[in-house]
């Protein structure tokens, strides 16, 4: 019998260990789900007799060097920061680890060690980052292996809410972290264009927007996704002209958010004394000191808008002119206003989520200039199984199957841009709905 | 015979060594000058008979025991991260300190150490901290004294060229650390504007301007510097309902450099590679890509103004859009800006400086709501002796000089804010030109 531990069993684990116990008969595996509260745990095995929920806390040495070593593969679903951690023991045990998460240079660091170790550390294996790289590499690799030569590459991704449940102001709601959200974007934003560099500060980052059409599922907003540049090496996109990541909102939600951002409310670096102070002082102090004019009128005349705009009905919704208590003591703007919106932008619990990705590639191929865009649309089963638990978790769980199977070969520090972990995950992603439409035509005309 | 150990003999130190040098015959003092560079020392004190020049490294622990400890008064013109040191051992060896730098909270927690050993660490005794406490407390006390009470409180500083030297289309040249200037105002700025509190986030700093008269220099403008919120438990300032610290400019000179601000050519948080980069080809990193247009029309589109208008001659002036290697390997866009306006902003061999600064107080006397402005203008003498020198330097000197002479008796962490240290020090330095004008008014209304 072969053991997996999980590591965390938070929300974004619910669909991954769900499949794992769904194919646990089948393999002869145990699923272990360790996590901070045992009864979390539990709950996530829900009686399985395939399942063990235990207690974990990762700073206790013993239990950590404990329990991995008692397992085949282990699946880490702690915040980030504790997965270098994890490796060591991992390494130490001679046991692969699997992560949603970005690499670190630590990890990195680490190949060699997992190298001789006969070990694989499989990071960057949810959605984005993981389906974005397993799904563009599909498609550069194929261009490629024609012959093509791909000169521009563009990926977006956005966490949004299903159309039939897309009822507020902003088209939006909050299906992830919303600290992430209420702080993205910040520090400086790169990409390639053209051939030429282009750098985007934080506070021009919402007014750089572009509008797509997506499917039929209608308009959509990208702006930047921080650093595109670091895609060239992960793709070997040598000779591309154009690199480019950003995120997926509706129309006119960047237009609306960049007001926070122009007034100072999404600024993270310093502390605010809100004890008996109110929304409405809150917003009142990012704009100037005038006489007898209400606060409305001077955040409408600031943004040089009609007090009736869409723009400023998006943001009244918010509550940002409310006489409310803030209700915490002493806070940055970033989470005052995380603390607002949260409130406002919660999905309800009958509500679904839905995840779109969409890469747009560019090449040449015999002298023709030609594009493919590629397109997932995942929507959430329920409140538990989300769009994002789905795509997070299945890609992570099904590596997990593959590498106890045997059919992932590969060792060290890895992406899964390799074919031999793409292929495989993609085709059965497809089985779970996770599906790339593919949409080709000339440069700037759209055949199919 | 009395013995001043002077740390540190760069520009900001001439007209302090001058000062101890002229009074030392009377004092009997000796003046010792210690410098990275032996030659620099030895060049401040010129050949005069009381003084002597040695070589010192802040982190030569012996070398520093041993100077401190021979002295009886230390000023410390070192960068201000090294005062620490010396202060710890200026405790141990029981000697007073003078610096012209802001107070750390390290050098603050020595404040008990110093009263237990009767010793002075005298802080922000130069110019901008330094004159402006003083000058500043003595109105405070002044109208305090005749039973008004202080409602608003706004002080501002500038560092600026002569009139007669004033000849470039920003009105602006460097006379103080370039660094300083290029990153002015990074991170928030606050201040009180009638009983509200106000945040301006930097990437809106240089568009909350306003403009002043002063004397008859002419028009200047003001943006909000850092943090004028502190100064209200410095001054003690409890019922002040406006405080406001700035930053003086001539008018015109925000609204170009907002647009380096704007652009993100002023962020200091990443690197770029310079190598076989120009100067216009940086600006274009933070345009969009638009085929055919060139860059200046591209930055004059994206500012809405004119090619020929006042603010792109500003601009163009300063050699963005120059086919020029930049020079540099890798440098922060803050740093290849800086690296390009040292060279514009270079003030002359026949050059003079200016510092300008201006406080206004409103207090209410008797149901009356009166205001007063004091303004300061101090130019240079020549290019050693500028106007920076000469404010930051005498203050300091003259504090060195009452000390000894046993003429202050406050002993601990001190800022010169109270009477026994400002009142000699200002009846002084009006005999350097160092002098303040007063103008008292109604609210709203100038009668003399």
């Amino acid at each position: 019998m072969k053991r997996i531990l999980v590591l965390g069993a938070g929300l974004s684990a619910s669909s991954m260990i769900k499949y794992l116990l769904d194919h646990a008969e089948d393999n002869d595996w145990k699923v272990i789900v360790a996590d901070q509260s045992k009864a979390l745990a539990k709950n996530k095995i829900a009686g399985h007799n395939r399942g063990e929920a235990l207690f974990f806390d990762v700073f206790d040495r013993e239990l950590r060097t404990r329990l991995i070593s008692s397992v085949d593969v282990v699946i880490s679903m702690l915040p980030a920061r504790f997965h270098y951690l994890v490796a060591q023991q991992c390494i130490e045990s001679g046991k692969h680890m699997i992560t949603a998460s970005y690499i670190s240079d630590d990890i990195r660091n680490l190949n060699n060690a997992a190298l001789e170790k006969d070990v694989l550390l499989l990071n960057e294996m949810g959605v984005d980052p993981g389906i974005d790289h397993m799904s563009a590499m599909q498609v550069i690799d194929r261009i490629r292996n024609s012959g093509g030569k791909i000169t521009a590459f563009e990926s977006s991704t956005g966490g949004l809410v299903a159309p039939e449940h897309d009822n507020n102001p902003w088209n939006y709601k909050f299906t992830w972290n919303p600290r992430n959200v209420v702080v993205a974007g910040q520090g400086v934003s790169k990409f390639l264009h053209n051939g030429q560099l282009k750098y985007i500060p934080y506070h021009k980052l919402f007014s750089r927007t572009e509008t797509v059409d997506i499917l039929d599922y209608g308009k959509f907003e990208i702006y930047p996704n921080r650093d595109s540049l670091k895609y060239k090496n992960i793709y070997c996109l040598d000779d591309v002209k154009t690199l480019f990541r950003g995120t997926i909102r509706r129309p006119g939600y960047s237009k609306a958010w960049n007001i926070f951002v122009q007034l100072g409310m999404t600024d993270d670096s310093y502390f605010i004394d809100c004890e008996g102070l109110t929304y409405r002082e809150f917003t009142n102090s990012f704009l100037e000191y005038r006489k007898n004019i209400p606060l409305e009128q001077k955040l409408a005349d600031y943004i040089h808008e009609d007090l009736e705009s869409e723009i400023m009905q998006k943001l009244t919704w918010t509550g940002i002119f409310e006489r409310k208590l803030i209700g915490l003591k002493r806070a940055t703007p970033a989470q005052i206003l995380q603390h607002l919106v949260e409130s406002k932008w919660k999905l309800g619990k009958e509500e679904r989520d839905m995840i779109i990705m969409q890469h747009k590639f560019e090449y040449t191929y015999d002298d023709m200039e030609k594009e493919i865009k590629s397109t997932m649309v995942v929507k959430g089963d329920d409140p538990v199984h989300t769009a994002m638990s789905i795509t997070v978790g299945i890609p992570v769980a099904i590596a997990a199957k593959l590498l106890l199977q045997g059919r992932i070969k590969v060792r060290g520090a890895q992406l899964p841009v390799v074919k031999d972990i793409y292929e495989p995950i993609m085709k059965e992603l497809a089985g779970y709905g996770i599906r790339f439409v593919e949409e080709e035509s000339m440069v700037g005309e759209v055949v199919n």
